[in-house]
C-alpha cells in the first residue's frame, strides 16, 4: 500500500511520517507540500535524518493519483474541500485531518469556519473518524473525516454517559486544555514563547469551531439537540489535550457505578483506558501515543459527574487516529503501526 | 510599625518579605520559622542578599509579642489556631494566610481539611479578608482571615454577579487552573519538575477545601445555600491562578452589558481590572502584581455567562492581599507598597 | 524630566514604561513605534491597564524635540544610527539600547552586524554605558550605547580578574545560555513555543555579534589584543542569562582568595553581588530585577577559574542598565527606580 | 531470553520497561525493587496501564537468578557493586547503568563518589559500555558499565577527533547542560519544579564524578593523561543533554574538513548523526530516541573547535543505550527495538 502526505511540512503531517515509517503494511511514496516543494523533509526537521529523507513534491493530482493508493490531508480548514473530490474520483482514500468534511450541516461550517463549505455529497459521503464509535462505518469508508483533537478528547470522555442514558445534555459544559502545538508550525503572537511560557489563557471562547462537531455527535448518538459550552484554554506545554467535562446526573450513582459502567463500555476498544475511581489521568500519562485515558467523579453534593478526559493532541487528536482509521479501512489491527507506550517522564 | 512573619521561609513568607522591604510605613523585625530558625533567610533564598539578611527565630511568644506589633502567619493550615490567640491576648494584630479562621462553622473545617478546628469565638471575630467587598469589616479587625488563592480568583469573579442577581446559583461551576507554588516549597512527587513539566493534571476533585470557603462567602453576599462544583487543575507553571467560572443567567443579557455592569461594580476597586468585551485576561498579565483581572462572555446559545478571573497566586492569592489588608487596617491606601507592575514578558 | 520611549512596543520598550512609571524623578511623555502608531499600548500589552495607557506616536523628529529631554532608543540594530544624531543636535539626552554605537571600530560593525556603521564622530562621542566599569564617562554622556546582554553578564564576571591581571586573555571562552525574550517580541519559527520548550540550541556559533563588543572591552581594560570564543544557547524560559566563563590562571589561586578579592573590587557596586565560595548564582535568582549575581570556582587540577555570572537580560543587560545610566548623567543615586528585590519562584 | 530490571520504579527503570516491552527477543520476567515491592508498577507509573501490569519484586538473589537470564541494574551508585558479584557468580549477565564499575582506579571511585569502590576484579572484568567504540569487547562481556548520561554525549562528540589526533587534550572544556530527569524520582529541593523552571544554575562545578570518567576513556583511546573542565548545568526540561566542547586544534582545519571527517567515523554507527557544516542539533531532535546528534564549527579566528553533541539522556545516556549493550552480547542488530524515531514537537 502507497501512502501520500499532503501538507507533510506540518506537525501533524510529520508526526504521520513518524508513524508510517513504523508501519508494516504501508509505505510512504509521496510527500507533498504546496508552499515547501523541493525542499528535503529533514531540512526542515533535522530529527527525521537517516528515518525519512524524501523531497516535498508539488501538488501534481495526476502524478499523485498514478503513485498512490491512499492520502493523508495534514492541512489547514478550506484546503482539502477542493482537493479530496479530485482524488476520490480516481479511486484513492482519502483520510482528512482537517474540518471540512465533518459537519453535515454545511450552514453550520459556514458560521463556525467562516468559510464556504464543501459540496454537500462529500459531507455526506463522509465517515466520522471516531473509531470507538464508527467503527463498522469507517470500515468501509472511501473518505474519512477525521475528528478535531479536542472532539477526541471531549467525545471520547462523555459518548459513554450519553449513550447509556446517564445524563441531561443540558448541562454539559466541556472546559479543555490544550498544548500549543494544536496550532501548528506557523508563527504567530500567540505561539511565541514568551506569551505562552509561565501562562495560561482562554481563547475562542463561546466560538470555537470544535463546538458544533461536538454538538453533532452527542445528537447522532442521541437523538436530541443540544448546545453545549466548549471553553477552550491554551496551556503552556507542546502536546497534550485535557477535557474537564460537567454533567449533570439523571439519577444518582456513586463514582464506582459510573468507573464501572464505562470500564464495560470500553473493554473492547484497545485505546480508551478506564481509570478506577480515585484516579484521574494527566496529559503526559498518554504523551507520545494514542491513547486517550479517562477518569471519573460523581459528586453527590451536586449530582454531577466530572470526566476527565486526555489525550496526546497530535496522536490520538490528529495523526494517530488517522492511522487508526487506515487501519480499520484496510482490515488491519486497528493498532498495527500504533502500540506505543506514552513517554514518561 | 513592626511586623513578624511566622513561617518566613516559605513562598507566601519570602514574598511578605519582599513587600514589606518595600513598604514606606512598615519595618520587618523578626522572621519566625521552627524548622529553620538560626539560619540566614538569604541562605535560604539567595535573591535576598543585600535585600534582607535576617536570621530566622524561633517562636517565643512573649519576645515576639515584646517585639512586634503586627503578625503575619505564613503557615500550613492547623498551625495558627492555637498560635493566633495567644498573640490576640497580647494586643497584636494578627493576619492569617492559612485556612484556620476562614470557615465559620467549624465542622465544616473538620470536615474539608480533615483536622480539629480553631475554637469558635475565633473564628467569629475573624474577618475574611477580601477587601474588594469587606472593606469596612477590615479596617476594624485585630484578625485577618487572609483568603485563599483560589476564592480569592473565583470570588473576584463571581461576586458581582451574585451582588448584582445576575446568576442563578446552583448552577454554579469553577474550574481551576493552578501554578504549582500555590503547593509552597515542600518537596513532594506532585511538584517534581519532570511530574509537572509538559502535563496537566486535575487533583482533589470534589473535596478541595477551598469549596466550601467559595461556597460560604456567596451564601454571605446572597443569603442563599448553595452547592457548587470547584475543579482544581495543576498547570506546568510557577505563578498564577485562572478561574473559569460558568453560571446560568436568570434573564438574557449580552457580554456588553455584563461588562459594563462589572466596570461599574468595581469602578473604585483599585486591583480588580475588568477588560472589555471580547478580551479575556491570561495569567502572566497580572504575574507579579496584586491585580485581578476579569474578563467576561454571555453565550446566548446556552444563555450562560462564562467569567474569566485571573490573579497572581502568591500575590493577590495570598502576601499581596495581606498586605492590602494591612493598609486598610492602619488607615493606609490600599495600595501602599502594592504599586507593582506586572513583570511582561 | 520628560522621557520618550523610541520602539516602546517592543519587550525592553514595556520594560522601561514598568521602571519609568515608579520612577520619582522622570515623567514618560511619549511612546514612539513606527509601526504600531495610533494603538495605545494596553491593547498591545492588557498588563499595562491602568498603569500606562498612552497612544503610540509616530517618529516626528521636531515634536519629539519639543516635547521631551531624554529618549530610549529601543529598537533593532540599524535603526538608531540614523535617528540619534538628529535628536542630539536638538540638545536631547539620547540612550541607545541597540548594538549602534557600541564598536568603535566601523569596519567590525560592518562584519558582525552585517549592515552599514553609524558616523565614525558619533562612534567615538558614544559611551559604552556599563556603569559598574565606565561610571565618570557616563556622568557626562550624551550619548550612551547601552551594552548587549550577553556582554553585560560576561563582563561584570571576567572583567575584575582582566584589571586585576588574574587570568590569561588566549584562553577565554565565553559559554552563553539565554532566555528566548532576547530574541523579541517578533514571531519566528526559532521562537515559536514548540520549537523552544523541552529543548536546548546553540545558536550563530563563532559569529555572534556580542562577540566583538566584549573583546573591545577587554582590550579597552587591558590594553591587549584578544580573540575569544563566545557559544550563545537558547534556554526554553523567557528571561535570564548566564554566562560560563572559563580561563586560564596567570598564578594558582584558591576560589576563597579569588572570590574575596571579587568581593573587594565590587564593594561599592550596588548592583553586583559576588557569592560566597561554593555557591553559585541561578538566573531565577536576580529575576525581574537590576541585580548580577557572580559565582567562582578555581580548579587546581587545570588551573583554570570557572566564574558563573547571571542577569535578568531584559533588566540589566536592557533596560534596567538604560535607567541606571540615565540616574548617572542626571545625578542621581544610580539605583534611583531600580531597587526591585527578585521575583522568587 | 528473560530479563530483570533492578531498580524498576526509576525513571531509567520504566524507560527499560518501554524498551523491552517493544523488543522481539526478550521478555521482562520480573520487576525488582527494594523501596516498592508489593505494588503494581502501573499504579506508580499509570502509563504503563495495559502495557505492563506487573507487580514489584523483593532482591532475592537465588529466586531472581532462577528466573531470570539477564539483568539490568538502574539503582543509585552504591548499590550494584555488592549484587552484580552474586548473579554474576551464577552465571547472569549484568548490565549496570550506575556509576559502580566505570572507574578502573578504586580510589578515583572512592575520591569523585564519596563511597567505597567495587572491588578490583570486578572493575577490572567491566566493559564500559559505549558501543560506538567498544564494540568488540561488549560483545563478549559478562558485565557491562553502562556509560554515564553526561559522558555519552561528551565522549561521542569529542572521541573521533582524539581518535584521529586533531586537538590537543589540555585545552578540552565541556560544558554539559542537561534536563532534570538525570536527577531521577526521588523528591528534592533541587528538582522541586518551581525552583527549576524559568531557571538555570551551575552545580558541582569541579567536583562532578562523570569527570573522571570522561577522562578515563579519553586517556583509554589516547594513551596519554589528561585533565578537563566539566561544568554541568540543570536546564528548565525534563529530557536531554547537550555537551558544549570547546578544544583547541593542532593544526588549522575548516569546519567542512572535521565535518567530514566525522562523518566517515561514524559511517557505520547506526546511532551517531553527525549534521553539516552550519547546521547544529537541539535536544529535542533526539528526544524519545537512541540518536546521538553532532555538530561541529571550526573556528580560525581561536584556533578551537566547537562540538555540539545531544542525546535524550534517559535513552542514549542510560536505557536505550543499555539495550544496545544487550543487543551487542546476544548477537542481534544493535538497533532491535530501539528504531524509534524522535518525538518532535
Amino acid at each position: 500500500m502507497k501512502a501520500g502526505i499532503i501538507g507533510a511540512n506540518g506537525y501533524s503531517g510529520v508526526e504521520l511520517i513518524r508513524f508510517l515509517s513504523n508501519h508494516p503494511f504501508v509505505q510512504i511514496e509521496m510527500l507533498i507540500s504546496h508552499s515547501t516543494s523541493g525542499k528535503n523533509i529533514k531540512d526542515l526537521y533535522p530529527h527525521l535524518s537517516d528515518v525519512c529523507e524524501k523531497t516535498l513534491e508539488n501538488v501534481d493530482i495526476d502524478e499523485i493519483a498514478e503513485r498512490t493508493d491512499l492520502l493523508f490531508f495534514a492541512v489547514p480548514s478550506g484546503v482539502s474541500q477542493s482537493l479530496v473530490p479530485q482524488f476520490l474520483k480516481k479511486g484513492l482514500t482519502c483520510i482528512d485531518l482537517s474540518g471540512d468534511f465533518r459537519l453535515k450541516d454545511p450552514d453550520k461550517y459556514t458560521k463556525w469556519y467562516q468559510k464556504p463549505p464543501a459540496h454537500q455529497g462529500y459531507l455526506q459521503q463522509a465517515v466520522y473518524g471516531l473509531p470507538e464509535f464508527y467503527q463498522e462505518q469507517i470500515k468501509n469508508a472511501k473518505l474519512i473525516a477525521n475528528p478535531g483533537c479536542y472532539p477526541t478528547a471531549a467525545l471520547l470522555g462523555i459518548l459513554p454517559a450519553v449513550k447509556m442514558g446517564l445524563v441531561n445534555f443540558e448541562t454539559l459544559i466541556i472546559d479543555g486544555k490544550s498544548g500549543v502545538s494544536g496550532a501548528g508550525r506557523g508563527v504567530s503572537l500567540g505561539s511565541h514563547f514568551c506569551e505562552v511560557n509561565e501562562n495560561v489563557k482562554a481563547y475562542k471562547i463561546g466560538v470555537h469551531q470544535h463546538t458544533p462537531e461536538i454538538e453533532q455527535t452527542i445528537q447522532d448518538i442521541s437523538g436530541e439537540q443540544i448546545n453545549i459550552n466548549f471553553t477552550p484554554h491554551l496551556i503552556p506545554m507542546t502536546r497534550g489535550i485535557m477535557c474537564t467535562i460537567y454533567a449533570g446526573l439523571k439519577k444518582p450513582l456513586t463514582t464506582e457505578e459510573v468507573v464501572e459502567q464505562y470500564k464495560q463500555f470500553y473493554e473492547s476498544s484497545y485505546f480508551a483506558r478506564v481509570r478506577e475511581a480515585g484516579d484521574w489521568p494527566a496529559t503526559k500519562e498518554v504523551y507520545g501515543s494514542n491513547y486517550c485515558d479517562i477518569g471519573i467523579v460523581s459528586d453527590e453534593r451536586t449530582n454531577r459527574v466530572m470526566i476527565i478526559s486526555v489525550i496526546d493532541n497530535v496522536i490520538k487528536g490528529a495523526s494517530g487516529q488517522a492511522i487508526q482509521n487506515m487501519n480499520l479501512i484496510y482490515g488491519w489491527e486497528e493498532w498495527t503501526g500504533l502500540t506505543l507506550t506514552p513517554v514518561f517522564p
